[in-house]
């Protein structure tokens, strides 16, 4: 087409104008693209760090990701989004409540007014904060050195309680840092833990009275390559897509962005313990398809997961609804006894799916069953709180962890390495607020299995086939495409029809361990 | 110390007042140090991008990186640097010329002067082009597809014309795009590219015509693991240091830095070809000696390697000058041979050394000998200057590719993949001035080496013990640890005590291969 035709081509066919409304909005999403790059790309940095970096290059990496959090956050809290956002109110109030663009609006307004109250200056801080305390607990963990992190632990708590000093009013001083998203407050969360205590501590000790499983299956050698190969063969037929994404190691697994189709996952393998690397690997896994899930016509900030308790419920929903039940291994044990012959050929698949739901009160969180978990994140939930509310000091906790360890589970470190040093949050900025979603997770992870299943109730046979479409179809229609258009207790309704509940975790916890354990 | 006695203790020895022109320096240098920061950020980007990143993340990749470049350009280009390099002239002139300070300061406003004609928009549409193109390039080359890479070929060449045009007045239309720390404009070039060429050719035409080298002891078949053990193993013999760098594999081998404690390698396996992860990787091991030996005093930007040819003078001293010597396989073959019994074993160390220095017209750069290798940078450098002085179209370019190569080397590619497209830089934002300094740097690498052994005379010796220190140590010294301080000309001189010569180079050349071809 020349000049002169393209110029004819406009005149016949006029562009319809933007209206005032599209051209802020489209202003707006500009903007809010490019504070999920710069986001994106401090992640890609963390990711970096938590995989491959050597160490010479840990301070300079705290430096580079405090410097684009800060310039994040500077664009986040620009008054010209406070001002495309008034004026973008009017049109807001035309939309349904659903439309995509009504919940951008309602979500960032929600963020916004939570970001301005916090200065750039702070975000830096922490962000570098967060980091050299990072390096220093991948050094200090190994090396059992409580002393070395009470300083890192003590800013941490500083900056928690800084934090939530610019949220004046809140009926809690971790509320700030739970934050919105989650939908419930520390009032809300002792309730629900209350609850779950009440039924949880008389079902352990049941099981842990009968007769306990043998998980020696497990303990053999297993040589890292196969357990790598057969961990991401499954994760692939969960529906996860390795054009976007990539397993690798790291020392505490995690599940990172930076796109919509470069989600990343990570694990840990040991070859003395078959179960580390498959379940952290699947683990992850769920978080990343729910992430994979979210609609392409989503754009920041609704293009992630709603909430850590919803999306808590995705990796465990996958690592322990379908994975550490027994119609997932009717198909997948023959395969892994392949993968592992010399090692699995003489276990029977109830030996092994025994030894994967194994339930003991032991130490490390990430490695406790179904059954015990939950204790293990209470007694993170209910330290955090007293730190923070003043109650207890850094100096005592190693020894309030030991004893809480000792009242609640029964069992106590010898030392800090399996102690308070075991978890990476509290030295990697999160101190506050980041426990309580995994315990939801649990919650909801059988709260939608269970809705599913009446929606489907194929889906264990086919688990039993080794096909997860129809679960995954679900779990992507009524969770994973809505990203963060819906607040959890939103989300929750539209998808089981019900406000979030207990009873379906205790009524699978129950029925599977009643049958296991033959209690 | 309680606030009282801190407060007693400022008033008895109060701090010295800092002097405007330190507190200016300080404001320059952290300024500088965050524009480091995010320069560094989207080179992590790009590393991730060439090894490890899914197909999925391109588009937002190049997106991120756009996004991080037109960042650290706008800081760049903040007039309060200008304000600062201006109240800091007087300073400047108290200080030796070779203080840091000074360097910083004379390098700093020249790359400011050049930078502010360059518009941050420019900046980040170049950026975005560039990884959009190397996207492109990663699958069009193995498909042999020029035509798809024609309109990214096309962009890239408008985008150097328009940068070319932000300098008006240069000599020549390149002369902006190889920039001025080179230290060579394109006549320059010319005049020493013609030089050499005089001498090249002969000696080219009398070792071909002499019986061919028999390489086939390299290829045979070399398992991947035990190929990058003995590369990296080498490497930090030569002094490259695990704990501030890495080695991972990519399509395209190269060196790039996050910090002056993380500079990271990367290199290419071929297991029908011995040479290939070998020499690739001692080649990258080079480049990342220059810039782990830059002296910590130094801050952004003279914390990095001072040009393109000096950078590749090391980069091909430590590949050729060291590991393709005899002196080093003395020492190095036997292990070499513990690592490939099955394959070395019946080698003697003469064939594997002719092996390895075979000389051939053939084409691919980057797997091109010693004496010809000049000849295919020439090549690039005059189609360059052509594309950018309109003589040559993009369209004709994949033809006029293969006419120079007939003409220069007596070789005619197959197909596109081995001709126009085997090279990354066209396909990644370098069209324009990013050729000439491999010769450059092979013309320098044989002048340093030249000093170095004049200097220190047992360097031969060490290497056939497999001893590199005293080598490693003077490059330290008289090159590394200088960083940007100083040009091209005025390190040369300071190292060799003379300026660029082709003699060193030309003498290294026909004494090496008049021995190892009898002519």
């Amino acid at each position: 087409m020349t000049t002169a035709t393209k110029i004819r081509a406009a005149a016949t066919s006029p562009k319809p104008r933007k209206t005032p409304a599209e051209t802020h909005l489209q202003a707006l999403k500009e903007r809010l693209q490019e504070i999920s790059d710069i986001a994106s790309a401090a992640a890609v940095l963390s990711w970096d760090q938590s995989t491959y970096m050597p160490a010479g290059g840990a301070v300079a990496r705290g430096r580079q990701m405090a410097r684009l959090s800060e310039i994040a956050h500077k664009k986040r809290i620009d008054a010209a989004i406070g001002r495309l956002l008034d004026k973008l109110e009017p049109h807001a109030a035309t939309l349904p409540p659903d439309h995509d663009d009504a919940c951008l609006l309602r979500v960032l307004r929600r963020d916004y007014e939570r970001s301005i109250r916090v200065p750039a200056e702070f975000v830096a801080r922490s962000s570098a904060a967060a980091s050299a305390s990072y390096n220093a607990w991948t050094v200090a963990r190994p090396a059992n050195d409580f002393a070395s992190m009470r300083p890192h632990l003590e800013q941490a708590l500083g900056l928690s309680r800084e934090y939530a000093g610019f949220f004046p009013g809140a009926a809690h001083i971790m509320d700030p840092l739970i934050g919105p998203d989650e939908g419930v407050t520390v009032a809300e969360t002792r309730a629900l833990f209350g609850k779950l205590r009440a039924e949880l501590v008389p079902l352990a000790a049941k099981i842990t009275a009968a007769p306990i499983a043998d998980d020696g299956c497990l303990r053999k050698n297993y040589p890292e390559a196969p357990q790598l190969a057969f961990a991401i063969k499954i994760a692939q037929d969960f529906g996860y897509d390795l054009n976007r994404g990539r397993l690798d190691k790291t020392a505490h697994p995690f599940m990172t962005g930076f796109a919509r189709d470069d989600i990343r996952i990570t694990t840990r393998v040991r070859e003395d313990d078959l179960s580390d690397a498959l379940f952290s690997t699947w683990h992850e896994t769920g978080h990343a398809l729910y992430e994979l899930g979210v609609s392409h016509d989503l754009s920041p900030p609704l293009d992630g997961g709603t909430s850590a308790g919803v999306h808590e419920s995705q990796s465990r929903l996958w690592e322990n609804l379908v994975a550490r039940s027994r119609d997932f291994w009717v198909h997948s044990y023959p395969q892994l006894q392949a993968a592992f012959p010399k090692q699995l050929k003489e276990i029977s698949l109830d030996t092994f799916y025994r030894a994967i739901n194994k339930v003991e009160r032991t130490l490390i969180r990430t490695d406790a069953d179904e059954v015990t978990y939950n204790l293990h994140v209470m007694i993170r939930f209910d330290l955090e709180c007293e730190l923070l509310e003043g109650k207890l000091s850094v100096e005592d906790l190693p020894e309030a962890w030991h004893a809480r360890y000792q009242s609640d589970l029964g069992v106590r470190a010898l030392d800090d390495r399996d102690g308070v040093l075991q978890d990476v949050h509290w030295f990697a900025g999160g101190l506050g607020g980041s426990f309580q979603g995994y315990t939801i997770g649990n919650i909801l992870s059988a709260q939608f299995f269970e809705a599913a299943l009446k929606a489907k109730p194929g889906i264990k046979k086919d688990i039993a086939k080794g096909e997860f479409q129809a679960l995954h179809g679900w779990l992507k229609t009524n969770i994973y495409q809505h990203g963060r258009k819906f607040g959890v207790d939103a989300l929750v309704a539209r998808a089981t029809g019900k406000p979030l509940s207990i009873e379906p975790y205790m009524s699978y916890l129950t029925t599977k361990y009643k049958a296991l354990y033959a209690i």
